[in-house]
């Protein structure tokens, strides 16, 4: 690396003898040293499913050491081994959140808000939907419907913004009828054990309250609730968690929610139990089911919690699966 | 999909008592549907090496109905059957084009350029390097140095503008020594083939002439040729094919050029021969002793024509190869 540098100044070969050849090198004029960016490009991606455009939305990514009990049932060493096979960093754990944006030609569909404003900070790299939703042209009053896969704080939080009023001002709120249920029952929150579940159901009820919970509407799983967005039972991650077809001429997609979370440990071991899955051998039977399903079909999936833009396909690999990204393409 | 919605709308549980629920879905105010935005993200993405921030900055895609003889040594067949497993289109070829920009605190240096401006039409994917600088907030007047790799119209023509002018205009330009004397040397202009090859001589004549040629001054392999970035030995492709390593601090990229075209064909099958590559064999020899390089190393490497941002890691699966893309992250 630090070898001195050899440079051959060209001499005009025969080719070239017509255009004079510089004895040497052009001294670029004096100029300060450019400072780094320090920023990243803005954070959505499009594409079509039919005539529908897509428009992922990412809220971004959120680190913290890695917990012993990250997957319930193995050992931390064996998520550091899956970690490390996926060219990860160990005893690291980065989860990332990617909200889509569907535009039927008839209605603007926000599917899941990301946490939201309120935790758009300095020194978070969350929280950051409002500001790519911006980034990607879309005017938040613009949005017609939001549609809820599963009450947790980061699908759900972005409801509300960094002022606690509507984040969507305009929509209304279609959330799965089951996981309101859940969370609203006041003997399933006696039941919660202290700490996380005790929390969570704090933080639903906060959202789900005033102004949001009034242009909320619950629907029923095997629906069509928006223009070619149909619900589909996927439970196990919560009681009502729902992902959804969206389907658009011959064209369709998946969209996954949490079936998993970062598919370099959960798609890669569907038998693993996340520590935020509430029923997981619900969550597992659902996952094998769904993953299955999505190879048969050779379907277009898109995850919430794959690396931004979390677009792809599934496939087999003997008795484990992987998750295959989408290539970007420069024209929508 | 047809299903008629069912929407239950809620009436307030227990704990909602409070919050009036609405007897009715919110009418949403009459607005005109949102039209589609059909223009994709700004192409760029960005990460650090060490202190030097790396730019990728994608020149677009270009597709076409895939030739018999893509790849040499194998049928068609072969080579649908490999964009099918890769969940790609078959008969269909897409092309897509990486460079990438290095701030090391001190220079800004390019490492090829794309098609350029010339190639940037309304009817066309790619020739988009310009455009995408600019978003990223990159003047290329700043640029001090461009590296090129090879002599192929991907990789050189951006160096001119859309008015044939310098498209960096107080840059130093350092190109390998060994492909400078091959496309400059007259035998061997009038032994290559006609059509592409005699194509490719006279493209690179007009390239490298007149300002770029008085601005260019060649290096040799093994050769720190700016602050940082070593040239590293990998002919085949063409005859002066050159990668790089660029280190800062403890951390190393490799800089992959076209070691290979498409990994989901060429790290797949590294015995393919890319109708691209001058010397087959030699191609050959030098992408497998690069991608095991490569996994011995655990290296970050930054190909060209991965999909963007085509930064990843190389892995072996039994007799094969597999390229996997870094995740994105909102920080930089």
């Amino acid at each position: 690396m630090t070898k001195f540098t050899r440079r051959t100044m060209l001499v005009g070969t025969a080719a070239a003898a017509a255009a004079a050849a510089n004895p040497r090198l052009i001294v670029a004029p004096a100029r300060a040293a450019t400072p780094t960016a320090g920023k990243q490009a803005p954070g959505f991606y499009r594409y079509k499913v039919g005539s529908y455009e897509i428009t992922v939305v990412t809220d971004g990514a959120r680190s913290f050491p890695l917990p012993d009990t990250f997957v319930t049932n193995v050992k931390k060493d064996d998520v550091n081994a899956a970690l490390e096979a996926a060219h990860l960093p160990r005893d690291t754990m980065t989860l990332v959140f990617n909200p889509i944006v569907v535009n039927t030609g008839s209605k603007l569909v926000a599917i899941d808000t990301g946490y939201g404003a309120a935790e758009a900070k300095p020194n978070t790299t969350h929280g950051q939907y409002q500001q790519n939703l911006a980034a990607a042209g879309i005017d938040a009053k613009a949005i017609d419907t939001v549609i809820i896969s599963h009450y947790h704080p980061d699908h759900v939080n972005g409801l509300l913004g960094a002022d606690d009023k509507p984040a969507f001002p305009n929509a209304e709120i279609l959330v799965p009828a089951a996981e309101h249920k859940f969370w609203m029952d006041d003997g399933e929150m006696s039941r919660a054990s202290p700490g996380r579940m005790q929390g969570l159901f704090k933080d639903n009820r906060r959202v789900m309250s005033g102004e949001i919970l009034k242009r909320t509407a619950t629907y029923e799983w095997g629906t069509e609730i928006a223009p070619g967005i149909t619900s589909v039972s996927t439970p196990g991650h919560t009681p009502g968690h729902t992902s959804y077809v969206i389907a658009s001429g011959s064209a369709r997609l998946f969209v996954f929610s949490d079936v998993t979370n970062r598919p370099e440990l959960f798609v890669r071991n569907p038998g693993w139990h996340a520590f935020f899955d509430q029923i997981p051998d619900m969550a597992e039977a659902t996952r094998r089911k769904v993953l299955d399903m999505l190879i048969t079909d050779k379907m277009l999936v898109q995850t919430f919690h794959a690396p931004f833009p979390a677009l792809g396909h599934m496939e087999k690999d003997g008795q484990s699966y992987r998750f295959v990204p989408a290539p970007w393409s420069p024209a929508v």
